[in-house]
């Protein structure tokens, strides 16, 4: 096992990664301070690890209430967030009673923001089962929901008290939602990680083959990672905005797609794409660099290729991004490998071009 | 004009109470970084004081866009909180784009919690233009909704960046309105501040005759009093539990009795009297003290008997409050007038002589 602390004052945690770690009940147990927890998760995790991590609780006294939610991004919505309020009203949850979020991205969101806004804030646990929860959102307390006009548009900012990953869960995975985390992972050297970039050459076969001690070096490096910037900037005002690379495009990508068509990490692959594509018209990036970007990805078995939404949909849908600032679009590009910067004149042609260029395999 | 500053490191902000403050465009501006904001209000607010504000900021170079909600506790619901985030996103309201609450408590709660979580976390400006709303809601940074199973189920602690409380406004309120306003500020005299208690014993005519300089003080010195509770405890983890006086009871009233047909300020009137009689059953305050508090509510025009709703409607419309920790009721109860004490060990029996002699006149 090896645990990092991500360090925000006083809502600093502890995340936990390695094989077993369900199994451990005293990691949990002293952040549940009396003995009863509200279990969220979806009809997907629900058989696989609902029993198990009851039984676990329970062997250390803590008694657990659930709410088993439909699986799929399509139902992270406020339909869906009622269901996690109504439960906890019905079994009279109260201020001392941690939300475990035990699923992927979605169901780290939506626990992380019903524990944000029931009762002004309760306190929140993540289980993620998904390699893209265990580097993504097990760091930097992003929480929310989707609304019809807009991905993530509804949420807060909500640290964990503790995250449990655990990297036997992902033998459970299917592959395309292994290969949507390995694109995060791979968002990390990107961005600001040369070394492990290159790590990621040479070890992208392993990360496939769910080689447990490669699996959680990536989790580790990445969270790492993660929190190096979160720790820098929690509230997203400057260098966080990187790790938003290939999602102003992805986000387009899997909205004009319909929520759940595209997995987040598939639409992050091709939108990664687009992002260094634009990045090499803006003359920074070269074009040996923007091919080792799309041979690894490629070699995760992403999708390198865009939709063709249609150029007029692609800047509508990206138009209502959270990451516009005063009118003008924003985009996270590429310097070089292992250097991103946020780049707000971006010259309308080139992005037209890009556009062109990415939906046209 | 008189302002006090809520000392929340990070997050402290001014309030600055008195009269003709909607005209001063100036105390508004530097909190608008981008000469947009968003306002929100209710179609009772919007004919009186929504044109003369957009003036007001259009004097000084602030474009705004608005929306209408429909007027009552009744409406602060998740549908009604979803009109907020729909005018938001079609307007494109970004994260620089403030949001200002212009009415009382429930459009003040409904915009704070908007402001709380459109794109997890916008600014925030408050003009309560309702007694209850400048004294009660205008510091401590609650903001929510009620879920069908619960008032105040849903929200999040977040802090205005300014608050304008134009004692002018209060010209426009209603009788009943203005009473059930001056039922919290009774409570800051009872908690905490006996001076304050008998000065309103002196003045509480001239509180209700609308008189421009007495309510001015009232309400500095409620927002004080309220302040210094909230700066030692922001999350409502010791002290600031005691503001809830007549509240637990209250809560259950209004829940009771539908929500929307008794006034908050009302409902927490007659929860002070049921308070206020447990107090002396414990053997704490004396029948005279008992008397005093009752009287000054009822000068203040406020109901000072409770609805007849049986006695187990009580208790089940209790045991969903907020307040229950670890299964057990806490009440907030005065030790004397000016002191007021949690205290979770009520003996039952006394309780149930509450209930059974304060709903019968």
């Amino acid at each position: 096992m090896q645990t990092l602390t991500v360090g925000l004052g006083a809502r600093s945690y502890p995340i936990h990664i390695g094989s077993g770690l369900l199994d451990r009940a005293e990691l949990m147990q002293q952040h549940v301070p009396r003995s009863r927890v509200a279990i969220v998760t979806n009809s997907t995790v629900a058989p696989l690890y609902l029993e198990k991590l009851q039984q676990i609780l329970q062997s250390v006294a803590i008694s657990s209430v659930y709410v088993i939610l439909p699986d799929g991004e399509e139902y992270k919505n406020a339909a869906t967030l009622n269901l996690i309020y109504d439960a906890l009203l019905k079994n009279r949850c109260e201020r001392t009673t941690p939300l475990v979020a035990l699923g992927g991205g979605v169901i780290g969101d939506m626990t992380g923001y019903a524990a944000a806004t029931y009762l002004r804030g309760v306190p929140f646990i993540q289980i993620p089962t998904t390699l893209l929860a265990q580097v993504d959102s097990s760091v930097g307390g992003k929480t929310g929901i989707n609304h019809p006009l807009g991905k993530n548009m509804i949420g807060a900012f909500y640290q964990p008290k503790l995250v449990l990953a655990d990297t036997d869960t992902l033998n459970t995975l299917p592959d395309n939602e292994l290969a949507a985390g390995i694109s995060e992972v791979i968002k990390y050297g990107l961005i600001r990680d040369l070394p492990f970039f290159e790590w990621l050459e040479q070890n992208v076969a392993k990360l496939l083959a769910r080689d447990t001690e490669a699996l959680q070096y990536a989790i580790a490096r990445s969270c790492q990672n993660k929190a190096e910037v979160v720790e820098a900037d929690e509230r997203e005002c400057g260098e966080r905005a990187l790790l938003n690379l290939g999602h102003t495009f992805g986000h387009a990508i899997e909205s004009g797609m319909g929520y759940g068509n595209w997995l987040h990490g598939e639409g992050v692959a091709a939108g990664t794409i687009m992002a260094a594509d634009l990045s090499q018209r803006m003359g920074w990036i070269s074009t040996h660099d923007a091919e080792r970007i799309r041979n690894l990805l490629e070699r995760a078995r992403l999708p390198v290729v865009a939709p063709d939404l249609g150029t007029d949909k692609y800047l509508e849908l990206m138009g209502l991004d959270k990451k516009v600032e005063g009118g003008k679009m924003r985009f996270v590009l590429l310097k070089e490998i292992g250097r991103a910067v946020v780049q707000s004149d971006v010259p309308q042609q080139l992005l037209l071009q890009t556009l062109q260029a990415c939906t046209h395999g």
